[in-house]
């Protein structure tokens, strides 16, 4: 099953206690986008200006991503640049530049409008609601989204919250949106929100899903190292999205269980556990369906017990 | 299989955000004697002043706890006081009186010589010492520590880290032994000093089992609330060494496998989640075997994926 993904594509300058990049490929659809072609085909929707390299167009091009939906505007691309600190959990924007992401205001091309699968990636809740209003009956919707949405379009962001199937946050994001500090509260308080389904990704120590009735606690894959923590939850997001189009065959979004998602959330994991080895979608794009595998029996090897 | 274990006996005085209590039972011996008790005898190794209530003496006894080795010195019972900020994961110690701990140096009873189960819980890494000095052929030695020791007594932990089988620590004690901050370095760190396994718990983000060739990553049991976290790393380190030693049946440690550490982490997770329920021992010594199995089954069902 095809999977619609909106959100930035971005021109990243990153910093870490490692190494300086600049002009990578970012923005949360290019990480989105990428990891969920690994299980589905993915209708990406999303703007560059004319400035965007036509290399990181092939890359996403290379992947079976439909680009029919990326949109080249008079301007330059969306620009982000950040600094990480010591421990690679904490973060600094330093420059945030929308250009031609300011004013995107796509119309879905036609056979996007029908696709069941939508991961709403990070990007300003107008243009979530904006993309989401295109979509004709969409099964199962995941969004995301970044604590300056939080403070800045709340409003937006509570109405979208009732439209969707799931939504994936990290601690410091949870706490801005509920206020609660224990992390088991928080999840419950989103779900009374609206989406069914929540996902707190808590990177080093793993994921939490939320559903009414039920929690998986998903173990996060063990890395000594983290090169470049960006996108990771964006990887995370599309690796859920991308898993869940992928087994399910379904008509009916009753059958989109528990049990699915757990799976849906181990593979998101393993993606992100691969995006944060590499700057930009260095580790990501040149992945195997074996070194997936791999990493989803190392997983598993490390959480059970009987 | 008894287990013998020594640490501090306290009598506490405890402040968090929901309420503050003085005169209660705490130190790390008494936490980890009532939960390694649930699983097998305990004989006791510790001080006590003649202050210290006949109530606490018979709780501890209530509970199948040998106090053959637990002194009454003249003068004042360890007394300890702390308050906790509003997310339950830093606190501030506002007063330690060692009292009687201070110059405590106990002779083993001849019947604890012998015993092949060993906790030097959080004390003096010198009593630690002293205290292992004494056992004759122990079969697996756990310990654990706190970041004063760490700084105050550095040698003395090292030297002590070569002579025993696991260490516990949580994750501030762990970057201040290593130095470390990616916790998976920081476990591996800790093997080269001398314990084949060691567990990092992370209160709610579950604990992290390593040995030089595994990892089991144990997920934490999910509170909504936490009244009072003193205690909660001893009673996880009772629950851990008395789950082992009853299943084990071993004269010899080669038979401790990876394995059976998985259970006895899984079950010092769940001991501590009901430590933290209730001030002081409040909701751990009222525990039946079915509170136990309860939250087994609700863990496993957590955290398994197919």
């Amino acid at each position: 099953m095809p999977v619609l993904i909106v959100g930035s594509i971005a021109i990243d300058h990153v910093k870490t206690p490692y190494k300086e990049k600049q002009n990578l490929l970012g923005g949360s659809a290019s990480y989105a986008a990428i990891a969920a072609s690994f299980f589905s085909p993915v209708q990406l929707v999303g703007v560059v200006g004319e400035d965007f390299p036509e290399k990181y167009r092939s890359l996403l091009a290379s992947r079976l991503v439909s680009l029919e939906g990326l949109q080249i505007a008079k301007g330059k691309t969306f620009r982000w640049s950040g600094i990480y600190h010591s421990n690679m959990d904490r973060r600094t924007t330093l420059a945030t530049r929308p250009n031609v992401l300011q004013n995107f205001s796509p119309t879905l091309p036609e056979v996007y409008q029908t696709t069941p699968y939508v991961l709403l990636a990070n990007v300003a809740p107008s243009l979530q609601h904006h993309t989401l209003d295109q979509v004709k009956s969409p099964l199962f919707v995941v969004a995301s989204t970044m604590d300056f949405w939080i403070k800045k379009a709340k409003k937006a962001l509570l109405s979208l919250l009732r439209r969707v199937n799931m939504l994936i946050v990290n601690e410091h994001e949870v706490q801005e949106l509920t206020g609660a500090t224990n992390l088991i509260c928080a999840g419950h308080l989103i779900l009374k929100m609206g989406p069914e389904f929540v996902v707190l990704s808590k990177g080093e120590h793993g994921a939490l899903l939320f559903s009414k009735s039920s929690l998986f606690s998903c173990p996060a894959y063990p890395l000594e190292t983290v090169y470049d923590p960006t996108g990771a939850g964006d990887t995370f997001a599309g690796g859920v999205i991308g898993y869940l189009a992928s087994i399910c065959n379904e008509k009916n979004s009753s059958k989109i269980t528990f049990e699915k998602l757990r799976l849906a959330v181990v593979y998101g994991t393993i993606l992100a556990s691969f995006s944060v080895e590499a700057f930009s979608l260095g580790r990501l794009h040149a992945l195997t369906q074996p070194d997936i595998e791999k990493r989803y029996n190392s997983l598993h090897a490390l959480s059970q017990f009987p």
